[in-house]
């Protein structure tokens, strides 16, 4: 079964919208924050916990699943969700990220054909196509595909992007073609850059294609301002049909999720709240913090007092500084807990306030108080 | 209130014995191992998931706490339960062993003051004493705190092991003359490496002092063979009082438990569960397995078929291999699950087996199966 998308409330004020999306293992509502569980895990912690953040669906790397363990091996397992005996929704994304941000000292033959790149890990030869990207995500079994596109950098000259938006249109097309897994759902990403007129044709080609769901992509590769992603995200969104989700690739700053909630989106994801953890930081409604701080060091109360997760219902503030400064690893599981559900209660007092028609005054409220000096 | 020990069962072909032991924070019975929480956490786990492995006490180090968050700290926060909020029994240790182990280029100078020696984090001045182990641990607040005494090489000689008993003794008065908290009992610790005068000496006298349980020390700091655990053990226990607690400090391998337990010992601990776990390692019946071995890379069966950890009954051999492969610092967490279930798991069916007078059996069948190639 393909997945199924429900608009169940058009904010009055704005073009935010709330809906829910039903999949093989289960329904969530939108919008939604994934969390990424790159190597068929979100680093440090386990389904239970990701489910008591009320996590909705999460994302899987294709490319590195490719890599490790192979494609193969998972589906000998009996799919992604039972190899990592996670039974919730999974989306796997292409692979043209990674093509992009990750192959070895970034260099890469961008062919009709696929990229020719070397490995991240051993700097061995690959070869990806959209065929190939798409028959291990088949394969992978996750219940939402994504199709391979081209991600150019943000310095790209139009000529460029342009020559890029009709290959990843091609791409696109040729990855369906052979797409074969009448369980999974397969997504049609638009590309373009901060140019109108390729956003425009982007949309609308892809948008002919019929795909299950439209992302708006190249927000997040390398250099995109604010400015631009807000852009992308304005001139691709008119052109995607109401009745499928849309999904913005890579993008986890809590004020991003609000403008781009604002502008019509319904599905984010990224590393930030594992990354930051990992690195000893904490969203707060007041901002990030970085617990490391002298200031935390006899600090007994929570990260946050009215944050409902694990980590901030049962330790101090102190607690984890002294973690951290020891460079004992359980502070990145609870930071990762803590910065993930912050995201997933970000997304739910979203949904909350346009169910009530407040998105606006909300999401003014939260981005002052963000932009707090904690 | 001190805790107190109750003698339940003795074997009828062994020494072996089965008993309570009371705390402030819960009953646990006995033989147990205890898993070894360094720095005021078991390395990658949360309190829930030591409850869930049955853990019935745990164990921290005095010395590494002293040095980071600090004493007063832990204090401030409530003591060490509060600090890490876990609510069940935990012991200190004294710093002793890391005096002698950590020590900066193990270099250390020992005076009958104490012993001065430089921090294994910074290379600063630190310096030692018996009072000064106690004061630590009365301010941590632990259920059971441990006496400071003095851990010799294997390769020391009879005339310094002979100096360094009757040191350790003193050391032992001194620190109980300070001692000053209710809540918390304090046991003594026999030293004399495998010489049998020296341990019945150390034994003899340290129970004189009263205690409220006793240690068998020397047995786990460089070098000393099986055989020498075995007498340090021997010469020892027969001068322990029956109603009082025996443990033996830092021990943790499956056999050396059987044989520790035939003897008479009531508790365990070791770092060896969550140090294997981070080298990919992991208990099996049949012995240790390294989980990275290509064979299991296929491998859709848990650690164990009959295990009941978190672990084997969620995840497979092939999922497990593939985080180690990936370096997915998950499987440090899962393994630890594991390997730390395996050791109480054990404990716990030695105790089932001293209650049915059937320890001796379960001890042979088990170090049969343990000796096998996997």
């Amino acid at each position: 079964m393909k997945i199924k998308y429900e608009l169940l409330k058009k904010d009055k004020n704005t073009d935010a919208r709330y809906g829910i999306i039903h999949t093989n293992h289960g329904s969530f509502e939108t919008p939604m924050f994934m969390p990424v569980g790159t190597l068929a895990n979100v680093k440090t912690l386990i389904p239970e916990e990701l489910k008591s953040m009320h996590s909705g669906i999460i994302l899987s790397n294709t490319y590195h699943l490719w890599l490790r363990p192979g494609e193969d091996l998972v589906a000998k397992a009996g799919g992604l969700h039972k190899f990592m005996n996670y039974d919730g929704p999974i989306l796997t994304d292409s692979g043209g990220f990674q093509v992009f941000s990750l192959a070895k000292n970034k260099k890469k033959d961008i062919t009709e054909e696929g990229v020719h790149f070397k490995s991240h890990i051993d700097g061995s030869k690959l070869f990806l196509t959209p065929e190939k990207s798409i028959e291990i995500q088949n394969k992978l079994d996750s219940d939402i595909a994504m199709s391979f596109d081209e991600c150019p950098p943000a310095s790209a000259s139009y000529e460029y992007l342009k020559n890029s938006v009709e290959r990843t249109l091609r791409w696109a097309k040729r990855g369906k073609d052979v797409f074969n897994n009448p369980n999974q759902s397969l997504f049609g990403i638009v590309q373009g850059g901060a140019y109108e007129d390729l956003r425009k044709f982007s949309a609308i080609e892809t948008v002919k294609m019929d795909f299950d769901g439209y992302s708006v992509g190249g927000v997040a590769n390398d250099g995109e301002s604010k400015e631009d992603m807000y852009k992308a995200v304005d001139y691709s969104i008119k052109y995607l049909p109401e009745d499928k989700p849309r999904y913005l690739m890579g993008i986890g700053e809590p004020i991003d999720i609000l403008e781009a909630t604002e502008r019509g989106i319904d599905m984010f994801d990224c590393v930030l709240p594992t990354r930051i953890a990992r690195h000893g930081n904490a969203f707060t409604r007041n901002g990030r913090i970085n617990m490391k701080n002298q200031k935390y060091k006899e600090d007994f109360t929570p990260i946050e007092q009215n944050c409902d997760c694990y980590t901030c219902t049962h330790f101090t503030k102190a607690y984890i500084r002294h973690l951290i400064a020891s460079n004992e690893s359980l502070y990145g599981r609870l930071l990762s807990i803590h910065n993930i559900r912050f995201l997933i209660k970000l997304t739910e007092d979203i949904r909350e306030n346009i169910k009530n028609d407040t998105f606006k005054e909300f999401k003014e409220d939260f981005i002052k108080n963000y932009k707090k000096t904690n």
